[in-house]
């Protein structure tokens, strides 16, 4: 299916496809990503304080990366619709108390992989955040999205080599 | 319907409401949000190489953040559904030769801003560069997504205030 | 339109159409719709239990009943896609402890009223409660879906006659 | 996965969580739910009445129904998506002229159950039901909606126990 | 916003974008769109004996046709999302014995046209009919899309000119 | 479940099911189907002059194309929802220069087939060359929208005899 080096999603003539998977074969499959939402200290308070309120800015975040990673082949042109078997996500303020760390694990049964809807979960998340609090802080910006491991599948395992630390270690929690 | 300097998609219990906008003016509102997939110099150069393979990448790429623009009162539990006057998304190479730059630009005539559709046509934009190009490299991150400028509504103009730049000037191409 | 006493939605053959709504007046509308989901008295003391667990699964539900008002035109067949000015979904434990009472209130400000949008909210909302209950407590049932009131447009004021309370008044809550 | 007696839709920090079923086996599964539209003894002779015009009233409602549990996992917000096997809506008239009863049966060779399915189906065709008769009718109300029998799966067959009947017998129909 | 003569939906790279409507006159509009299905005789006797069984084939093809006509913005990429004010859809054996005739009608207020959402009824109400049909006639063939009447907006009425009858003239039906 | 020479989405009330297929075999399916869409000489030219903006519009019908395969079961009532394995679209000039021919070409390895996501893909396709090159003919015209061959399943292999041609071969393009 993909030419030797090349990019699985055109054919010869460079035409955008849906690359055929009926030859992999149904296994477990397994993928994290990870992304960070930075913002004033002011804000990330806001979210934060107050106990019932805390509940719902979370939550709302929390429950939107859930249901878009069960969007994602209706919002990448090319990606396989697929059954989902788990879906979990994560919020951690992050230590210096300027950004929330997001993380999203997906997990299928399924002839081929789940990082699209990792990543896909993840961004909507922080997307969410954005929209809740933008009357206070349009300056939030969304950083370092991408996938931390993947298992299942041809390929084998995945683990990203992560270089540096994304500046901001997520706290305790 | 914000306390002041409360969060306004919480109600005064804490709980999550889509905020009215009953009262807001109607006026012609417009949004632009940018944001970056860095990549491997191979990857970059496979994506750009070959007349008309060049074509469907970018192309896909640039449709799936306009239909996503369409789609962001789906994914954003809190956001208003609006009809759409306008959409375009633009994807430049970076100078650097690892990049790719996203630009989105939202219009509408309504009772409520547009930043929301033009951070999600962005984040989209870049999920589906990341899908297509997986194959050849896992490596793949989301930076920057954020809103540049705003206009129209009764907070007027907002225009981001770039403290440094992402690192990558956009290409001339 | 609609024949004298007759369904608007079917025209003189019998035939489903979505009814011509162009030339009424765009208004201010809103309507509220209620709903009861009744359940054994452990079953709500494990929703209400435990500080942070309440958080979700209220917070799930409410925004369960937010996002399907948004999603009523693609739901109902003959129903016309419209533009929300606001949705409310409240949820309230009833005083007699076996139960939940929904309320939902949406506004718009166009040429048909949203009385669809409210009971959708609220069906979805407790469609939702059933869901995340289901594995201690099967025999859930969903109660009293209604609208409670309307306003705006020419048909003016509804406000409904309840003749007898449904049998759990909802607690202070 | 659940915690003895707890909600399996909340992690031990009580968070949202699509539950994993990977673990689960892939079985035959169906479920049946029910539910009933109140209204006037005027509104159910004008959705009966004229021969050509029944059929769309009720095939509308029906239709919605069949198409709503293929919407299920988009509206639920911690609920699986799913290849449905098969779906069948059926709409009678109560004994007592003043009503109309709506029974759902869901499908699946699945990890996970169709519950959700059923009872939404049957939820939107009681909503369709009143969009169809609200201009004639907005004192409908949408009762017992509830699970009637599930099969297939680890937790085996469940069986209603009607503790007492909802009031109003279906006719023959 | 289109260069005289050129193609609107791109720009002048020749990279798609959604046009920008925002300058257009918010007015009434209406779009008539046709499209013929064919079938052998004994598959349309079947479609249209014994009386309810007739109800529900062109029942749900109609309302196919009307939902799709909500969601024309969602699979058209780059058409504007609007909300629709009238929808109708309507079937007609033809005089041949041989074949369905459809004919869809949409209006709007609004600043751009409903040719696409009366094109898009018209197109998925004979995809639906021939699912309905497929188990005893694979040989239908939808025929004859097209514009019959468009009207509002800056360039005004245009009616086709019909140069020869699709060879089937609808029966009086 | 088809009464012999019956439709098979009726039951015996004529009331419309999504049929039962939890017997049926799981297998690898493929289906092809093709449709043109023919336009003024002028038209043709326009679409397929100039480099690079020749790439966009070609590629946005064929992206289209692909992603309604993915929606079949949203848009036609009682279709089964389905895993894709593959999805392919190409679109090739007639050699009389006044026509684009539509082949859309799908796989899944299910209980059920996938003659219906073929064709949709086909429809979908040329509804989007039809609003791209609205603005300049509105008299496009959309012809033999047809399934060509379909493999796999109880029913064997179906190969459409083409009686004769649609009157314009594609061109070697």
């Amino acid at each position: 299916m993909p030419v030797q080096g090349g990019l699985t999603h055109l054919d010869a003539n460079g035409h955008a496809v849906m690359v055929d998977v009926a030859d992999k074969a149904v296994t477990v499959r397994q993928a994290v990503a990870r992304g960070l939402v930075t913002m004033r200290r002011e804000t990330l308070d806001l979210i934060l304080s107050g106990g019932m309120k805390k509940g719902d800015v979370l939550a709302v975040a929390r429950i939107a990366g859930i249901m878009a990673a069960k969007k994602t082949s209706d919002l990448i042109p090319l990606c396989h619709p697929l059954a989902l078997s788990s879906v979990r996500v994560e919020l951690t303020p992050t230590e210096d108390g300027r950004g929330i760390e997001i993380e999203a694990s997906v997990g299928t049964t399924a002839q081929t992989g789940v990082e699209m809807e990792a990543l896909t979960a993840v961004s909507v998340c922080a997307l969410t955040l954005y929209d809740m609090c933008k009357a206070v802080d349009r300056d939030l910006t969304i950083e370092h999205i991408r996938l931390i491991t993947k298992s299942g599948g041809r390929s084998g395992l995945y683990q990203r080599v992560e270089a540096e630390a994304p500046g901001q270690a997520p706290a305790a929690g």
